[in-house]
């Protein structure tokens, strides 16, 4: 039936759930969105392709943000700032422990600077600084699509609701999100019905 | 937590679900109700206490509606008169196999009064002319009852779902519907998590 073929994979929003959930209607019933894991692996896949694409656009921050860091950590940026910069991090050595953050990708531009970095260092701390940073490059990707992600209690409207569904039926492996887990999931109308004891 | 104490038991209406499902978020989570279940035992409780009150409110049709039947059933009807009466219905025998309706319950004055008489005709039959209507009047009322609630697919606002629910809490035994189906039920926040493989 014509009809029928409207209705996207993911079906159309209908409401948040407690500032965690999307809530849709497809075909089969009721959508369930996590919706920042959703978000998350989104950005991710962004993130990587563009990586890939050697076209991770930076933009420089109004403000270079200053983090004092560890000694061992200033000195990791110190010699991997061609690697940062790859992954659309500019990030300079001020002094012995401070480091100053001059751009971030744009796809993060709303992110906490400050996080943003450390947890980034802590990636490049664990994989070691000899590591060629391509080879870790997925985590790093990972660690910082994380930082950009829909927060917990940020309330969307149904618009950005329905957006993100969108994005997500058009973005490879939105499935699951970085750590392996579902962003959606699906409780039909029968298994509904099923709660109901409806039909028996 | 002052919050907490504000979110009623079945919580506030976030959408409806096919047209036949009303969801509502509350503390534990998501709520789902069966809206014609729910609103068909609200209907019944109130035709339950009207009827045990002597006060069930009936209303003159603007057009009586005739309608044709056995011989047997309008024989039914003309030595039951009162007893119909009592139930809301206002019916004459106007012909050998011919019924005119006068007056239905106010309760149920939108629904579909040839239907409503078929059934409780079918009823009456059932149990037997000799029958006291006292003794089989719930289930003359659970069968009126049906016939004046929310029908799939009838659209509702979210104002109209949240009135449904609040009726439902000021119930008795709104829980289950006239078949002893549940007529809500809640998918607790840790339900849906575990779905989501979350805190793993």
């Amino acid at each position: 039936p014509e009809q029928a073929t409207e209705v996207p994979p993911l079906g159309f929003a209908v409401a948040q759930l407690a500032g965690v959930y999307i809530l849709a209607e497809n075909r089969d019933g009721l959508v369930v969105v996590d919706m920042h894991a959703a978000h998350e692996r989104i950005t991710y896949e962004k993130l990587k392709q563009s990586y890939a694409d050697r076209d991770l656009v930076r933009q420089p921050l109004l403000v270079p943000e200053t983090i004092s860091v560890a000694e061992s950590e200033a000195n990791l940026v110190e010699h991997s700032g061609a690697a940062l910069e790859q992954l659309g991090l500019v990030v300079d050595r001020s002094g012995p422990t401070t480091l100053t953050v001059r751009e971030v990708p744009a796809l993060l531009r709303n992110a906490d600077v400050e996080s943003l970095l450390r947890d980034v260092l802590a990636d490049m701390s664990e994989s070691g600084r000899s590591h060629r940073v391509d080879d870790a490059s997925d985590d790093f990707l990972a660690t910082m699509a994380c930082h950009h992600s829909v927060r917990a209690n940020r309330l969307l409207t149904i618009d950005e609701m329905n957006a993100l569904l969108r994005e997500m039926e058009n973005t490879e492996r939105a499935d699951q999100c970085n750590h392996g887990r579902p962003t959606w999931t699906t409780i039909t109308m029968s298994e509904l019905d099923r709660l109901f004891l409806r039909g028996r």
